[in-house]
């Protein structure tokens, strides 16, 4: 049987450069990269080397990156971090609608030490109004995060001009960009950002890796209180192997950003055109052209429950996601999807594509072939289904 | 040049087995645990055998381990977490004033939230009385943590005792265990500790791993908000290839681990007894014998610079550290010999051997033959020694 792994948004193949850079902390280089002797030699000048990589990435200077666990510490630290040290100042804090869980459940932490948060909402296209974040900007604000592009409906927010809001209002801005670092051109100096959060595993890097950007004399506070790793920022052991994997895909992954949007966009495109009319009773869901993540495809299907779709389209071969694999077990209608207006009842049949280095036209075509029937039959056992096509009314 | 490596508890090499584990994770098995399709299936799997692993180790139910990126962030999940979820009942931790920094500081982060903190004394060789807590325990004590064994300088905590207090008293008890979790029998039921911090890179487990034990019906807020991962007590999407690495490593480590006691406690027992004699005014920290880490020696020596004589000995192909690793930077006495009651002075001159699985009786006495003419080269240079040689007074 064909396999078709189209769900890069949940994990991406290790590159087998990061791999390689990786072996030698998993063999005779183990030392500790905090230790004096020449055991830690091998492992600090790793650290430095990826430092340099993660920052070239996004145009930062090396000693603004702090090595993280993931996206999600990233965020955490961000949000909790920047929001507690000020939190003299004001005890107000600033999301959009459709922020990752990592940044919505930090704000809602937030709420519990006495903290107050303001969704700000998004269009139907799940774009951010920088006038709406204006307009909820407080005196007592202290922190504005909004994501940089959202892994589920591909959306990509208008993060400098949102910046130049924050700025001229004196509040530092968060950006979760663990969609974005790696894929298209992220430049923290051209966005104007305070923080920004990126992960290893969503450009072909190791998973249990990522770092924050901390604009320097930005105040934070830590968030894994310890020694004198990262500055103090960020205590704990460097998880040295996965960071040098890290750094080594940051590199390639501005090195090849251009090739590989080059690569993936037709796909987006292609299936994005040929899909909704194959299936029938299909939207897309985020941006159609313009202003949507380069590998990124996304649908709603009527009359269908995104679960069983998936272990469908799984039996034949083909990976893909109904959305953040962050919430794969939850069973809930996605707050993204509601946030961009869509009824509970269609935002359950979402079905997600994010395409990567290993994906062909070939495989869009098995996927608008294979796709048809498995929602077909689904929609047999549907009552809504039935319903529908006694009424001949309503469907997307 | 002869190499030994005798600082495992700053790092250890990571064990075959445990490679051999991560290997496919970095490879083809490069999906998302969360994810609902077949690419999943593979790092579900691995995930559900090292909780069970990990589990074993410390005689615990899997559902009770929660993964991390390692000892600092299960330290700080626990302390601030179990504070922080009972705050409404009351504000005060008790901690230990030899805590790992990961506790303390985390301690430190809880006052600017409003908490206070006592920190109870220990004895000479470094040992919690428990009627020390007790005394500190208040009615609106909310957490004791008090760890299992201090790295620094050996000690064993009597933390069964400590937990009879704390049951007693009604206050949720945690114990870093990171220096003891995969060395010596680590039982949380024959503990009755309510939550117990490890990490895998001291049982030869990969860095950037860890575990937070925490014992079902413990109320503990999130550190890491975000996702469906860990029981929604721990987001972020899994460093899988490490967990798989620390589960394997678990598992070896519970099996060879009397063996492993009976290899390096007879070469600390000669280390602890033939090194002081030949370096001169030098002295044990820590107990001498029972309630010692297995594989634990550590002395100061007076005269000296804790540093320089570092970097002497790993001119000599020994490897050693001046205290905790997180702290190797700092280039200030460490809390811990100050909190045993040495001086300034004498803990400057610590030095910290941590003896695994690659030493032999040859790595002692190749310590006890190189060690003395570098002390003597470095007193030779301190105005301290010059002065004590003068008056023929003091000296350890």
């Amino acid at each position: 049987m064909k396999k078709v792994y189209m769900d890069n948004a949940a994990a991406t193949r290790l590159l087998p450069e990061a791999r390689e850079a990786m072996l030698p902390f998993l063999g005779d280089d183990y030392g500790n990269p905090s230790s004096l002797h020449e055991w830690g030699d091998a492992a600090r000048e790793a650290l430095d080397a990826a430092r340099d990589q993660v920052a070239g990435l996004i145009n930062a200077d090396p000693e603004e990156i702090y090595f993280t666990s993931g996206g999600t510490e990233s965020n955490n630290f961000a949000v909790k971090g920047m929001a507690l040290m000020q939190r003299a100042k004001g005890r107000h804090v600033v999301v959009s609608a459709l922020e990752h869980f990592s940044v919505l459940q930090a704000a809602e932490t937030l709420k519990k030490l006495d903290f107050e948060v303001t969704e700000v909402p998004v269009d139907k296209n799940g774009v951010v109004d920088p006038a709406d974040v204006k307009k909820a900007i407080r005196p007592d604000t202290v922190l504005v995060s909004i994501m940089h592009a959202n892994g589920e409906i591909g959306t990509i927010e208008p993060i400098k001009e949102i910046a130049a809001v924050t700025k001229a209002a004196k509040v530092p801005f968060h950006t979760d960009a663990v969609a974005t670092a790696g894929t298209i051109p992220v430049d923290v100096k051209d966005l104007g950002v305070d923080a920004l959060s990126l992960a290893g595993m969503n450009f072909y890097g190791p998973k249990g890796t990522g770092a924050l950007y901390v604009k320097k004399g930005t105040r934070i506070m830590t968030l894994l209180d310890g020694g004198i790793q990262e500055g103090g920022r960020r205590g704990g052991t460097e998880n040295v192997a996965g960071i040098a994997g890290m750094g080594v895909a940051a590199e390639i992954a501005k090195r090849d950003m251009a090739a590989r949007i080059k690569q993936v966009t037709p796909l987006r495109d292609k299936l994005l055109k040929e899909l909704p009319p194959a299936v029938t009773h299909m939207v897309v869901t985020g941006p159609t052209g313009k202003g949507r993540l380069p590998g990124h495809a996304s649908f709603c299907t009527e009359f269908i429950e995104g679960e069983a779709q998936l272990m469908l389209m799984s039996s034949k071969g083909i990976a893909v996601s109904s959305g953040s694999a962050c919430t794969s077990k939850a069973l809930k209608a996605s707050h993204v999807l509601l946030a961009i207006g869509l009824s509970h009842e269609i935002a359950q049949g979402s079905i997600l594509f994010t395409m990567g280095l290993d994906n062909t036209a070939e495989d869009i075509d098995y996927i608008v072939e294979t796709m048809p029937p498995i929602v077909e039959r689904l929609r047999q056992m549907s009552p809504l289904y039935a319903k529908f096509q006694k009424s001949g009314k309503g469907g997307a």
